[in-house]
């Protein structure tokens, strides 16, 4: 892996766990309020709205906005499967935020330490500034600068979206790695030019649903991120 | 200063020290190639560049680019004057990298790590997202993202570039305090609906020659960055 200077991050899945964190904040903002819902069904359906949302904007037809308000809109179509239609606004704008505290892996903040010894990191993710922000103060997340859709202006795995992010950091497309559970994520990473690193997030969608490992070329595959780390000599 | 979520701070001048350290880059790079010049002459005959350059892109006579592009421009522009016209592509590659090594005034870093405690921080400066990373690193500046220019892709004093730091962060316009040691910088910042602060740098281009004070109103007037993070509690 010599030459490479930067590592640049997924995050939802990633770095950190949104199925439970959604799932806990959505209780605890709801279940006082009298609603008693299946918190990780309503978690797994607000997400599953996520890709459908995507290909809006990367197709154009709608301008890019920013992943909260994204996330607004995808809560407004599962409202009615979950009984939420009498919720008030102000109670939605906060539900809204369940995506602003979510808890890392296990390993996330420790491991990132580590490699920020040799790496500059940044998050590349679909998540805007103020949301990467707010995880990282939450988790301790020592981000070098907050690269990813919002400066792109265009969303993952639109190949601008990493290429920016290198070119941001003054880099060339080669010097940088992408890191992410995911291979459709890794693929197009790749594509763009970049190196990348498959970490295995195998509880994402519950325990023993996520990628084991990579199911398309990568040049480092790695358990969990500490292994990413020791595997990147750190 | 109640409901001020974030500072954003103006950089060169304000944090980091550019005239003394352009100089003693440009010595370490030159004088081994056997140039002798005033080297702090050099450095503010190239920042002396920097007004007529942001001129250009502002008007929109030339589109937006890095500042690593524009401070590479300056630097053709000055070069003949100090005798060095047959300095080779490599080095003028690495002189122009001396913006990306200069320290912090010597309470930055310490105040910066105080005002986190309280506060969201990041630079609202004209410098593009690696300059400021290589200057955060060196300096060890606690920034939560790198805001500014690049990411307004436009330059201060235009107000949106004001505006976008403050909505990247997912603020109101009020809930952000620019800190810079120049009141222009200020002015355009409160006309952009942001609080603003001043500090005093009394020795930017040379001992008592910066603003001892803000020459239009300012919510918060200090006599350093410490002084600063008193002023604001902290």
């Amino acid at each position: 892996m010599e030459g490479v200077k930067a590592l640049v991050f997924d995050v939802f899945g990633t770095v950190v766990d949104w199925r439970t964190g959604v799932a806990r904040e959505a209780k605890n903002i709801l279940s006082p309020l009298g609603y008693s819902l299946d918190w990780i069904a309503f978690a797994d359906a607000w997400r599953a709205e996520y890709q459908p949302a995507m290909e809006e904007v990367r197709s154009g037809r709608i301008p890019f906005s920013r992943l909260d308000v994204i996330h607004r809109g995808m809560l407004e179509r599962i409202r009615p499967r979950f009984g939420l239609q009498k919720v008030e606004e102000p109670v939605l704008q906060e539900l809204n935020l369940a995506w602003h505290r979510l808890d890392g892996w296990p390993d996330s903040s420790r491991a990132l330490h580590r490699l920020r010894k040799r790496f500059l990191l940044a998050p590349c993710s679909n998540g805007n500034i103020s949301l990467m922000v707010d995880l990282a103060r939450r988790n301790d997340f020592p981000w070098d600068a907050i690269l990813g859709a919002e400066i792109a202006g265009d969303y993952k795995p639109k190949l601008r979206v990493y290429q920016v992010a290198a070119e941001a950091l003054g880099l060339r497309h080669e010097q940088v790695m992408m890191v992410a559970a995911h291979s459709n994520d890794l693929e197009a990473a790749a594509k763009a030019g970049l190196r990348t690193a498959h970490v295995a997030r195998p509880d994402e969608f519950g325990p023993g649903t996520g990628e084991k490992g990579p199911t398309v070329p990568v040049d480092v595959a790695a358990a969990s991120f500490d292994d990413l780390a020791t595997k990147l000599g750190v």
